[in-house]
């Protein structure tokens, strides 16, 4: 059973069986933890690159973070032994590794923090992890009650995996000075400059306690002996061995004895992370480990999150709507601004949607992002295909291969932040360069623009070279001469939006770029219109791909999305483009990103084909790619079909086939498995994978789209899409510092809509003049002849 | 309990808790597997860099081979759960995952399979696997006897791990006409000229059977449900789901059901590997999955092992060293000399090295290397880091780092060859090298030792840059001006050694390199003679260290090693050098490499005071180190010492805490543990590594030194060093083809040393004129005064 809270600021699952890779998430402004329901974690943290303190039995490899995460026995977690001195019996909180089958269970993620009530032997468990804001630590505080109705003898463990930590040097200790068990290691290198780098890293983990144990022991084989990690020889022993560990796997086990009274609750506090030395502990212990430091970690942790709440607040005949945007949405938003992911190098486009989705939470963070950005663009006007973030940075992983698209999301992310904050301002900024030269922001876009018209070929269409968005469609045009398709009526898209925006901003453009747009939309009706639908592009050897001969990868959502944003497909070519996707790609975990999913490797469109039928960019339900097509359809009115498919993409329990997702209504996830039709055992499974582009667009598709309260210029322009079936609803809308209070109503009575401004009924749909600071009653009606 | 065949040809072991990290390990010419007692497995093949067909259940680092190997439950292994489907009680074979304590358990490692006999429940289980000589595939034989005197119905699951095979795709299916389940996946990249590569790759494990089993399952996670890997849900059905996987962590179990007769046995064969396709598997299956098959493979595999007999087989009075020689030493020399560590770029050092082994085993096969190494080398004379043995190889990890000791080993190898072969011929073969001129062997040398002469400074010390042969020093130089004391020694021994080479051969050198020699032994006299030993170096800001005024890292065994081998010493020096290793070094686990071990980093010498005290270049019995401090003990007469040296390194029951080391006694680590003074609990321990350059040099010792029997020019030199207390020992040894049957006496009744050849008394210790293919009887008498 999952159930929301009931002020739906966290979830309750009653079973670790019944979605068992459920995971809550938390993270500050140097790590990240994802905390599975099961007492398993993934977490990490930046020294400058991301790192761990809790590693895996072996040597893992470093790496992006996966999706569909694997967990296993000896995977990374944090686990409470408890044992019954008298009876013998054991069993675990949360869940893992002994799972007790017979413990009742209620995993309860939060927005700032992770609780677990586990009932047990007549005794319960309560566990709570909080991070603070700043320091890289865990903060747990477990609470034991004896509901027997007699006193009890237990030893509670509490058990942490600091894991395989470094083939050159690993050891722990138990530290009775520090109240800690330390592991130390040494992070290997072969190359004697990564000595330097590396001195500094922060290669001890320790475990702090409040109250001093009993006992402790750090081998994990040796604590595990025959009996296993469910059934460790340890606990067999009435005391822990007190070891110490010499290039044995260390491990982090206290025990505590403990007599409790009936009814008494008895409770304990530790810190888990990394350090660099004794010095860092000491601190780490007298900051936090304390009644008082924990609470006062909790308490600035909120505010923490709080800050980041964002603009819209929301009553609506969709409870499931209400919870996730009240509660999730403006959250993970916040993640992605805040954090950029815990990557130093974030893809360019990336950084460009994370940012725009902070226009709605800090746009100072915002505004601050695209002067970054650009002023790493290159010489040709180009964006590089990551932005550093550090001064040791470097460009990681798939920002080695040369993307085509970066360019397109300056503008695209920019229309949002200005609509938001309506800060012209920004376009006269100057920005120096790496690139050695001082130009105005407008100046910078504007030569972006110019690159990605000059980046096309003889027939107007963009390279793609190898790969635009679509990271892995990396063999299309790795030649130099495939095109894409979606880059093509994104190009023109982006030169739209920015001729738009210069054209207010009575900015001079180096070129027409409404005529470039122009040109391209007819060259991708001349050379890629399917007669259904657009074609995803054509490859180096000049075969067109994502058209209708095609049998597997037949149709692409994207290009379909984008022509409709670039206003390049007449009403009738739109009509049968929303057909074929409905036909085509729409299934019942939401529309999928192309299809049919390719089953073996097309050698011409690259690495796409060889991705996991059922998951990312191979029939995905890939939700980066869907909330485009719904952003698009709110642009044209299409009201319902828009509100259908952003509620498949909501996470909650009322989702189709909840339990089978696996995954917490907290996120959206990247992507959920499509190939519907391929597999439908797997179809609808979440990635869970937080990290997504995705969660910027569906909040700025609630506020332009859904709620209809968008920026434009000095003034709020409202033009609502509620889904047919809403009578009413109420959005408080921040916006530009002003509160608006909105109220919705659907009636017969009028025609068309009507905007009353502190009941003050206005003449246009526009309104001008609200002050920052004020708070505002806006009534809108929306006449059933609309 | 631990004890060898009767035959000496394996060894039992008959506990698995004893000494959990128990392994054996089989190779052929493309694969290597180490398969640990209790189930858990090690593979890996060549296409052509390391690859791996049964992966760990996360993404794991691509590395070289790591000390210590950690286990974990879900470690890649190869299991053979059993049910009993009356009573429903369930094991494993051999251990893992179930670990039913009450069973009879056998390991038994053999020279060319390795087998199990496990009886529990009143069934026995005999487990058998072997390679082929140069498929990629593992060949199971299992048999199943009933034991209890009445008949029995069980299910037997073979359960093979493929485990998380990639990120990009990954599936499993059970595929009927191929009689095999198929896991697939494709190796993860991002740059698409990897594509080009991958393609090749062997993306698929395959698990074939010979008997069609019942039911199947290939879903790891669904296989082991709740009960987890040691109790899995699986067993609590009547039968296997019959699952397929789409991005599940694939597995591979099947299930047999057998009703077995009182005192039946059934058989079932298996193979699992790596392939390209389905023709592949195909082609595994025809080959070898069948009762001939596998026998026809056994024997292949047999006369393989059989040809890499080695030139020694001893009857001493220390049946240890008899059993370890007969039968193990020879088989490790050859694992190195034909697959080079399966690695395609080995260093230069353990090239040379591990074909000086060769020069015993395959003469052949060390000719070619010795002349492949030296088309690899620099115009300036120098060697290169590593040998590239493929045409796609690079030099990757240690190999990236610049070391100045290549050269030395050359004429230290190529010694052993000329005596062993007298094929003084090859030292007038051309080599065309990558330096583009066409050169003799000799003149390669000959540049190679120029090139040592010109890489001193003005002390006429040889600079050691970013380290020589202990790779991990790698501070002492890397400004350009640090010096290694053993290298200067290492020098001046190569250029003797070529100097003789060149005297005994008339080959003309560019310069008088005995003078260099001399030169480099006074330089080092005067500033690295420290009153009581050789120091280790001095580093780039002048400090000399390896002396007595420093804490840790006070004395360093190779600098004293090799100024015996170089005659930098008096006798003196000698004679208090030797005291002081006994002192210092010498422990009941072997002698260590340096002393006292590193507790803390050491700036100006590197990583070496990094790596784990106990291990490695740190503190430990570093064999390779230690054989080449008993192999000068031999050179200078030093029989007793060397050969008590020598037997703390040959591992067997017999030796000091043999259980604590936890290594079975068929090959010699690389390392045992040291800093026995600062960490007894830990030292002695076995790194487990069986990759070497120390089994050459023990055989070389053995041959040249303990027995005496070592090749002068055209002739024999009869030289032997038997331990006092040996009265008598016996040898056969081939020699240049001939096959010479020696018996080692000693006696009262003589002064000196007496040889008789085929009943002859000969009138000296050096015999000529033996004829290959011949086979000759040796009579050597010690006279007691000698």
């Amino acid at each position: 059973m999952l159930f929301p809270a009931t002020d739906g600021s966290s979830y309750h699952l009653t079973s670790p069986v019944l979605m068992p890779r459920a995971a809550g998430f938390l993270w500050n402004r140097q790590m990240m933890i994802q905390m599975n329901c099961r007492g398993f974690a993934v977490a990490q943290f930046m020294q400058p690159e991301p790192a761990k303190y809790a590693y895996a039995p072996n040597l893992e490899a470093k790496t992006f973070m996966q999706p569909e995460q694997p967990y296993y026995a000896h995977h990374p977690g944090r686990f409470f032994y408890v044992k019954d001195e008298n009876t013998g019996e054991i069993f675990s909180a949360p869940y893992e590794p002994v799972r007790h089958r017979d413990s009742e269970f209620c995993f309860s993620p939060g927005k700032s923090d992770i609780r677990w009530t586990v009932k047990c032997s007549d005794l319960e468990i309560n566990l709570r992890l909080a991070l603070p804001v700043d320091d890289v630590v865990e903060l747990w505080e477990v609470s034991v009650k004896n509901l027997s109705g007699r006193s009890r003898n237990i030893s509670l463990y509490p058990y942490f995996t600091p894991g395989y930590m470094s083939w050159m040097n690993q050891s722990a200790e138990y530290r009775k000075e520090l109240g800690a068990i330390v592991a130390s290691c040494v992070t290997p290198y072969q190359k004697y400059p990564d000595y330097f780098k590396n001195q500094h890293f922060k290669d001890k983990t320790y475990f702090l306690h409040e109250r001093d144990p009993a006992a402790w022991q750090v081998q994990r084989e040796a604590f595990e002996g025959e009996g296993g990690l469910h059934n460790p020889d340890a606990l067999q022993h009435e005391q822990l061995a007190c070891d110490d560990a010499r290039y044995e796997t260390p491990l982090a086990a206290l025990q505590y004895r403990l007599n409790i009274a009936c009814d008494a609750q008895e409770t304990f506090r530790f810190a888990f992370g990394p350090a660099l030395d004794d010095a860092e502990i000491k601190h780490i212990r007298e900051r936090y480990l304390s009644e008082q430091g924990f609470a006062i970690a909790r308490e600035e942790y909120a505010d923490y999150i709080a800050s980041g709440s964002g603009v819209l607040q929301i009553e609506t005949p969709d409870d499931g709507l209400n919870n996730f945007v009240n509660h999730w949405l403006a959250r993970q938003v916040f993640y992605h601004g805040d954090v950029n992911r815990l990557s130093t190098d974030p893809q360019t486009r990336n950084y460009l949607q994370d940012n725009m989705g902070m226009s709605y939470i800090k746009p100072a963070v915002a505004r601050h992002a695209f002067v970054h950005a650009l002023s790493q663009q290159e010489a040709s006007g180009a964006m590089p295909d990551g932005i550093l973030l550090h001064e040791d940075a470097e460009l990681k992983y798939i920002n080695q291969v040369p993307h085509t698209d970066h360019c397109v999301w300056l503008p695209v992310c920019l229309k949002a932040y200005l609509d938001e904050t309506g800060d012209f301002a920004l376009l006269r900024e100057t920005v120096s360069g790496s690139d050695g030269k001082i130009l105005t922001v407008a100046e910078r876009i504007s030569a972006a623009m110019s690159w990605l018209l000059s980046s096309r070929d003889e027939r107007g269409l963009s390279y793609i070279a190898q790969g635009d968005w679509c990271d892995p469609m990396n063999m299309v045009g790795y030649k130099g001469k495939g095109v894409s398709g979606w880059l093509s009526v994104a190009t023109a898209y982006a030169l739209n939006l920015w001729a738009d925006i210069c054209e207010q901003n009575t900015i001079n453009t180096p070129q027409d770029f409404r005529a470039g747009a122009d040109e391209i939309n007819a060259s991708v009706n001349k050379h890629l219109w399917d007669g259904d639908w657009y074609g995803r592009g054509i490859t180096d050897d000049n075969v067109t791909f994502g058209i209708s001969k095609d049998k597997e990868g037949r149709i692409f959502l994207n290009p379909q999305s984008w022509a409709i944003l670039a206003g390049t497909c007449t009403d009738e070519q739109r009509a049968k483009m929303i057909k074929a996707v409905e036909a085509q790609l729409e299934t019942p975990y939401g529309v999928a990103m192309l299809a049919p999913a390719f089953t073996a490797m097309r050698e011409d469109v690259g690495r796409v084909t060889q991705k996991h039928p059922g998951s990312a960019e191979n029939g995905s339900v890939y939700n980066h790619a869907a909330i485009f097509y719904i952003y698009s359809l709110y642009t044209i009115g299409e009201a319902d079909r828009a509100y259908k498919l952003l509620r498949q993409m909501i996470p909650g329990p009322d989702m189709q086939d909840f339990e089978q997702r696996g995954q917490m209504p907290i996120y959206i996830p990247n992507y959920y498995r499509g190939a519907y039709h391929q597999y439908p055992r797997t179809a609808g499974r979440s990635s869970q994978l937080f990290n997504t582009g995705t969660v910027s667009w569906v909040y700025r598709s609630l506020a332009e789209g859904l709620f209809g309260l968008k920026g434009d210029g000095s003034g709020l322009r409202i033009e609502p899409q509620l889904p047919a079936d809403w009578p009413s609803a109420h959005v408080t809308r921040r916006f530009r510092g002003a509160q608006l209070h909105v109220n919705y109503r659907r009636t017969n009575d009028v025609a068309g809509l009507q905007v009353w401004l502190d009941g003050v009924q206005q003449t246009s749909n526009r309104i001008e003049g609200l002050e920052a600071g004020k708070d505002y009653k806006l009534e809108v009606v929306i006449g059933d002849e609309r």
